[in-house]
């Protein structure tokens, strides 16, 4: 059992952090919390609850299953106890963290596997098809869109938890690859290949908790997106699991004319379609040296416009490898938080006629300092163009050092009494400024009309030659009903993203939050080409029931929030 | 018929070039083939014939078809006189090109649409359903894998050309992106780009003739695919029509998690799921400038290393936009070809210890010269280390003024008697040597197995930090049976190429001279997810039936060259 001790450790099961490291909210920052949300904020309402406090239905996992779950893996990695299925009963989406802070869990699977080996995985999913159950694979358990959940299955459900196949496979130094078991922790990883004198470049914000096969699995975009590349542009191959037969795509060549790229249909199946047992992806040479920039904009749309230049100028390799553009709003709470040396910059900036500056973080890393600080140079040019302000470096450095405690802060937050979610999308630049107004009204709106006004603000993080991607952040006094309150926000956001012609997800994935409106993404023709896939490599719906796939059936089912709107697939 | 007389002007129906124009075969050059390949080479086997003596079969076209297809184009649009069914009955193959000289056509579409509008796609599409005929989409007409002919069809076929369905639509100068029909040919759409100041920088062999949506159902890769990436790269959005309903990828976003990405089923599917009708491509702003370099490299090995650390060590907006090694065989060639010029570059590298030299062709394109010197510098320092001697920049001006010429020696070649084809592959850099010698050694056994020693060359021209392709050519003296010479040598290659692990197309794409090999590419399970959304989109087997995906029933049908090997899709 000690790999589920490991995880307690790794991922405490009420939320991100581990609460004996958690630091209290300073005081200036409870107090900017109490002014814009209300007096709400500072109540305690919902404290991690004892793990043990839970109660959770009796497993479904009959004799059978259980045998020939036991042969796949060995009775010591099929695990069944309360907190062993608690642990897998969902991932880390507000709505996830309420739910198991309150104790009453829609979905907990009956049972928990643990394989070692692609074969193993193969006889975990052969078990289940042959009794008529369900898999649910479970990487770093970090989707933040119910990708994880099986909530209304009827049959048993079988968490497929992946931490023991992990490990790196071999790395290829000369062909710049590596491929690593599916299960593999990215931070894992990338000690691994920094050892050697590589990088991944991949860090999304759940770098320090996911797998590198759920990063394939859900199309994962990292921070340094803009230098490294989205996950899709470093997958090489990938080999895994299907009901009815076993694949490996891409291994042959680094690219290829014949047919349609079929990797490409694994890489964000999201466990619909098949488990991945194994990645391979391309590595680049570690760098030696990073630049910061900090700049402010006078403007969202101005900071923009220096995005997309320094994109379509400067080119793939040259432009920062890291760009972040807070809007008004992300900027004014990032240095209300920052206290004393926050109002500071706020009256610098006014000086300079900033009012409702955009705080700007830019990153290049490189070989040498010298090439490094060539690419600055030339990115400065197009900054300055566009009415950028120079801020010390230091604040880029500070961003760079915290860029991974928004979840642990948001812990503290739902602790708190505070609704705080986030949700993304991606638009082409001449859409962006629409979309920006578009979808965080939208979001205002709801808040504003549930009684709960609050804070809404975004940034565009992610960025190619043709389009950006923007991130909303947005919190609230907790109301009375915290599911139905996330649930009308959701909608909202969601529906305004559709109409304003953006794309339901840039790097969240689908899971079972955005499926009913993927239908309006990839049209009618686009769900029956995943319907004819998935019924051809996946005809009992074994495999992840409930995600990806839009049903087009009138039958209603629970969702994450337990409302109903749409059948399992 | 203007639009036929138009392309008889562009694409001489029994080859590439217009004979009027084609250069007679320099006295030295001749002399060489004589030379390596037997006095065969000098007489003359395959003179064009006269169009109007091919004899075509009877037009399988019914009353009903005929009246639903005037109603989608207009009968001024639905051509099926013997000479515009004979444009559209093949490719650019060998095969295709000697079938057409001998006037022996196994494949004649029954009749021509030319549709100019989206909806009249759809409406020809829907005939053919309708009234139970085949589609074979029709771009440029420059397949040479026999992407364009459904022969042992029993249905009547219809060639869709999407001549008239041509022009761009919008060019977004502020999203880098432009929309064309999809039958636009490449050369207008450059020429369109480029009057604007963007280019798409898609240049391969065949971009004097083919068309965008040939390019994109094909998966192509241009000479500058190393800085402007391969068609794959480029591709926004598509817009098209398939037998269940039409659909449209890509439209919202540069990049999205949402699900697996559809649009690249699309890309690479060949016609045989659907029509492409629009397509967006990425653009960037023109060059202002382009540098030359030639070196020779003392081998293949230090050549393809060199190759390799430009990629890996400059990225992909740093390192060369073409880069181009020729292997010993074929520098040897190329230099011989050259005449005295040629003798004495053999002499200067001969004094230099290169005694078999590999010839290198690399160019920069960028805004500035400054910027491109500055890159060509860092280049260099690469190529140095691994032995590369400089050679005159002319070299390399030489190689790009004649860089589309090679078709149209083809046509030479051909009516002299020459059996001369060409194949490709990509692979990992680790596995390059290994296929080289493999794939290499079984062309020239074949050729000597079937008494006719030849000439095998072979060029590196696209690279990617994990692998790179390998271009073949062959030339002999033409075998009594052509076709069967062309079908033996063929299916050596492409066996070599599957055991030593290489993509059996890394451009040239499936078409029906491929797609038996595919299944050992993308595995049983791949067929059957091509063979899935193939029964969804496309359950009446309507389009382009033959290409692409592997039959796996023991059933045979005649091949491109008529001889058996698999049934029909």
């Amino acid at each position: 059992m000690d790999v589920t001790l490991q995880q307690v450790q790794r991922s405490v099961w009420w939320g991100w952090g581990d609460p004996a490291n958690a630091a209290p909210l300073p005081v200036h920052a409870r107090r900017m919390l109490d002014e814009r949300l209300g007096a709400r904020s500072s109540t305690t309402n919902h404290p991690p609850v004892q793990l043990d406090s839970i109660e959770v239905p009796e497993s479904r996992v009959g004799d059978r299953l259980r045998s020939a779950l036991i042969d796949a893996v060995g009775a010591e990695h099929l695990l069944d106890s309360a907190a062993d299925r608690i642990l897998r009963a969902g991932g880390k989406s507000y709505p996830d963290l309420v739910r198991v802070r309150t104790g009453h869990l829609p979905y907990v699977p009956d049972a928990v596997a643990l394989p070692s080996t692609h074969r193993e995985v193969a006889d975990v999913v052969a078990a289940c098809v042959a009794h008529d159950a369900a898999v649910v694979p479970f990487g770093g358990g970090t989707s933040v869109v119910a990708g994880l959940t099986a909530t209304g299955e009827q049959r048993a459900v079988v968490s497929l938890d992946l931490r023991r196949l992990a490990g790196l496979i071999r790395l290829d130094e000369h062909d710049h690859t590596a491929t690593f078991h599916a299960g593999t922790m990215a931070i894992d990883a990338e000690t691994a290949l920094r050892a050697r004198g590589f990088t991944l470049g991949h860090f999304p914000q759940s770098y320090q908790q996911a797998s590198l096969g759920g990063f394939v699995a859900t199309r994962s975009a990292g921070q340094s997106s803009s230098g490294y590349g989205r996950i899709d542009d470093m997958v090489d191959g990938v080999r895994g699991v299907t009901p009815t037969g076993e694949f490996e795509f891409g291994s042959r060549s680094p690219a290829s004319a014949a047919g349609p790229r079929l990797l490409d249909v694994m890489v964000g199946s999201e466990g619909a379609l098949g488990v991945l047992t194994e990645v391979t992806l391309r590595v680049v040479e570690a760098p030696q040296v990073t630049r910061h920039t900090a700049v402010a904009f006078p403007d969202f749309d101005s900071a923009a416009t220096a995005l997309r230049e320094l994109v379509q100028q400067l080119g793939h390799d040259q432009q920062p490898d890291v760009t972040r553009v807070s809007d008004a709003v992300e900027t004014e709470v990032s240095l209300g938080l920052a206290g004393r040396s926050g109002k500071a910059l706020q009256r610098y900036l006014a000086v300079r006629g900033l009012e409702a500056p955009c705080l700007t973080i830019l990153l290049w890393h490189d070989a040498t300092d010298e090439r490094a600080k060539h690419r600055q140079r030339r990115a400065q040019q197009i900054l300055k163009r566009n009415g950028a302000v120079t801020l010390p470096a230091k604040i880029a450095r500070g961003w760079e050092h915290g860029r991974f405690s928004a979840p642990y802060l948001r812990d503290e937050l739902i602790t708190r009494g505070v609704f705080v979610e986030t949700l993304e999308t991606a638009t082409h630049w001449s859409n962006i400024a629409a979309v920006h107004r578009r979808v965080g009204g939208a979001i205002a709106d709801a808040l504003d009309a549930g009684g709960t006004p609050g804070v809404v603000q975004c940034h565009i993080s992610h960025v190619y030659p043709s389009g950006a991607s923007l991130y909303f952040t947005y919190l609230a006094a907790e109301a009375d009903d915290a599911l139905d309150q996330w649930q009308t926000v959701k909608t909202a956001a969601s529906e305004a993203i559709v109409a304003a012609g953006a794309t339901i997800t840039h790097h969240h994935a689908v899971g079972r939050d955005h499926r009913r409106y993927l239908a309006d993404e990839i049209g009618e023709i686009g769900v029956r080409m995943l319907r004819a896939l998935k019924n051809e490599l996946d005809p009992g719906d074994t495999m992840n029931p409930c995600v990806l796939i839009p049903d087009t059936t009138s039958q209603k089912v629970p969702t994450s929030t337990g409302a109903t709107t749409e059948a399992p697939s």
